[in-house]
């Protein structure tokens, strides 16, 4: 392959065809127009997430629609290598994250109360939509642009291919987590359930350890249980077992599905673990096809509450950084050097939850041509 | 009829068969073993509640198994005629009310901590099991047997028909308003949607003004917008309109639903307008066949929560009790002297929406023939 004939075009691997989607296939692309906010990011590694296969799948049993190709990948670690002429935050040659969102207002009430993740006019980092119509592409790529108001520098402490999923899966989780874990009356000990040990899970139960509270991981059978203990979970649950939610009712504060699937997951029975107006929070997102069935009653024996989280703010990201740094929080990483094949093998074994428990692709440089700068 | 053969035997106007639940009938029935806590009332009158009906409808189209025959009823007011051995919160004499629950153990953390609405061993007024086996019977009668804990002292200043309806229906619409309407920085006013003008709803634009906060009605016509305004609603929303929601994007803290059946309410729409974080919290509760299809997808956008709340403490009965006293708070009602035709008519009219907006059932010492206690 050529090298990458920057800054005129990217290049990355990209899904031609959910049929395909475990198979992305080199592509030069252009990238967007370059904003006077908008920063160049030369990728140095990045993490692969469930939302990318579940987008890569698209249609009925991923998230719907999608538009090809499509370049995935959101957990982004590179260096800035082009800067807007509004750009403040960041300076050529720094060490650089980028997370799922790469574009907010900064205008609207959510923008201005570090809540820009529910932006409404917010552009998702892959598939997302700028207003004049141009589609992004993520980071399984020589480079990426983005907002620098969503781009977070790294401390020094932490590897790039270890800060990588703390962008996209680490923010994912510890946003609910701090927003919603209570604080309690006579220093009672808060219980977090960590729904799903994966990306997202294994990151969640450090991170409720480091904000104070106790995690116990609710997993489908207990082949994790060990992993679980040793990532300073408190307790491990296998749902597959009958009526395992019998011996937890009414211990809960909160819930955190971090699934990627609902077929394992009985609601009524986590509901039940809760406590008086608990919550369950859902980052997992699972293919649109699937449902739950709710009604009022659903919620009547106890006022707990059902709700998702998306992402989390740039605050929340610098928040989260520090955090790691003293708790030294970080995913468990199989790295990858990214190519085709390296997509297809890692793509394939995440969805087969072959991983313990994070993918990172590697090697950039050479992939691309890049490293130069 | 011959008077009620007090104490032995109470009577009542009992539901014989779901298929006329709008048509009870006259029965004499055993109450519960009388307990060193319980009290029992003479009632003086009894409000007609949306659960009342769901109840007696039994089946899908209501909330499924009742136990025959079934006295509804439960929004008190009484005279205590009989007290057990340990009562210390009321005295023979005393004027009190009854809201929807009767019984709670007094030993959980639920009940330790002012959740008893949420006790596991907890009886509601009717059709509630006891420990021993007996099934609760209720207000639609000469008498009631409860725990003194769920009876409530009446301030002088409020008429005993305009009391009832405060013991289940203010109840359950105070509890969740005052737990859940927030405080908001520099002075900024909680917006409030109430979603159902009816007996619960017409109680929930008073007491949300009360609490501080604006209320919205929004109801499936606007038949009830002149009436919403007198209630003190700051604005009126029909629904049934195409895209009513795109105004009030982004606008609501607390969407509470008080709506009897689902089938008018479009849940997106609704969700839309909540702020980040808001909430919908359900005290309708439709039939049991009814349902939403929801998965995280549906809190995507804004991670507002879906939830439910049921009826309201013994010290959130004594708050709502002053409150109603200082802000005077008071249902509309229309009176109707409780019989078998009484009751068909308010029934039938009830469930067709037609009463402004609750009827109370009066004149029991005719009908039953006390009064003399
Ligand atoms: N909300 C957001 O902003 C956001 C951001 C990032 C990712 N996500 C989503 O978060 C989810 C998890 O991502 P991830 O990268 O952590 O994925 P992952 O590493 O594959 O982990 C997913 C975990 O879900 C559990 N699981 C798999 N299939 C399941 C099923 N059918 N029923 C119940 N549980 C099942 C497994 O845990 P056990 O083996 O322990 O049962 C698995 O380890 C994905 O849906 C992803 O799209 C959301
Ligand atoms: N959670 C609890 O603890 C608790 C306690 C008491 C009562 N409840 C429940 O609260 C609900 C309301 O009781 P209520 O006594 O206020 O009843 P109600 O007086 O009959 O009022 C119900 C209101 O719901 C709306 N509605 C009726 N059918 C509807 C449909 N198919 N779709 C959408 N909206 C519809 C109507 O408002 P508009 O005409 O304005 O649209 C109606 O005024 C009942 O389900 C009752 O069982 C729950
Ligand atoms: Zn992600
Ligand atoms: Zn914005
Ligand atoms: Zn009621
Ligand atoms: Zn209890």
């Amino acid at each position: 392959m050529a090298p990458v004939k920057y800054p005129e075009e990217f290049a990355g691997f990209a899904v031609l065809d959910t049929a395909e989607w475990n198979k992305p296939k080199y592509i030069n692309f252009k990238p967007k127009q370059f904003g006077e906010n908008d920063i160049d990011i030369e990728i140095e590694c990045c993490g692969l997430c469930g939302s990318d296969i579940m987008t890569a799948k698209g249609g009925e049993h991923g998230w719907g629609q999608i538009t090809l190709p499509q370049i995935v990948g959101h957990e982004i670690i590179g260096k800035v290598v082009k800067i807007g002429s509004k750009v403040t935050l960041h300076k050529l040659g720094d060490r650089v994250g980028l997370g799922a969102q790469a574009f907010c207002c900064l205008q609207c009430n959510r923008c201005k109360s570090h809540n820009e993740q529910y932006c409404a006019k917010g552009v998702t980092t892959y598939d997302g939509v700028y207003e004049d119509g141009y589609v992004s592409q993520g980071g399984y790529a020589s480079h990426v642009r983005a907002h620098e108001y969503m781009c977070f520098s790294i401390p020094e402490e932490i590897k790039s291919t270890e800060a990588a999923s703390l962008c996209c899966a680490g923010l994912t989780v510890y946003s609910p987590l701090v927003r919603y874990i209570p604080k309690l009356a006579n220093g009672e000990v808060p219980k977090v359930a960590i729904l799903g040990l994966g990306g997202l899970g294994h990151l969640a139960v450090q991170i409720t350890k480091a904000l104070g509270a106790d995690a116990y991981v609710f997993s489908r059978t207990d082949s994790k249980k060990d992993q679980a203990l040793k990532l300073g979970a408190k307790g491990f649950i296998a749902t597959g077992s009958k009526d395992w939610e019998k011996a937890h009712y009414d211990q809960f504060d909160v819930i955190l599905n971090c699934a990627i699937g609902l077929s394992g997951l009985n609601i009524d029975a986590f509901l039940s673990i809760l406590k008086v107006q608990g919550r369950f929070v859902s980052v997992g997102l699972p293919s649109v096809e699937e449902k739950y069935d709710v009604s009022p009653f659903t919620f009547f024996s106890n006022g707990a509450s059902l709700c998702s989280s998306a992402l989390g703010s740039r605050e929340e990201a610098i928040d989260l950084f520090n955090l790691a740094v003293k708790h030294n929080i970080r995913p468990w990483i199989e790295e990858i050097p990214i190519s085709e094949e390296g997509c297809n093998v890692a793509l394939t074994r995440a969805w087969n939850g072959d991983v313990r428990y994070r993918f990172v692709f590697t090697e950039f440089n050479k992939a691309f041509g890049t490293g130069k700068a």
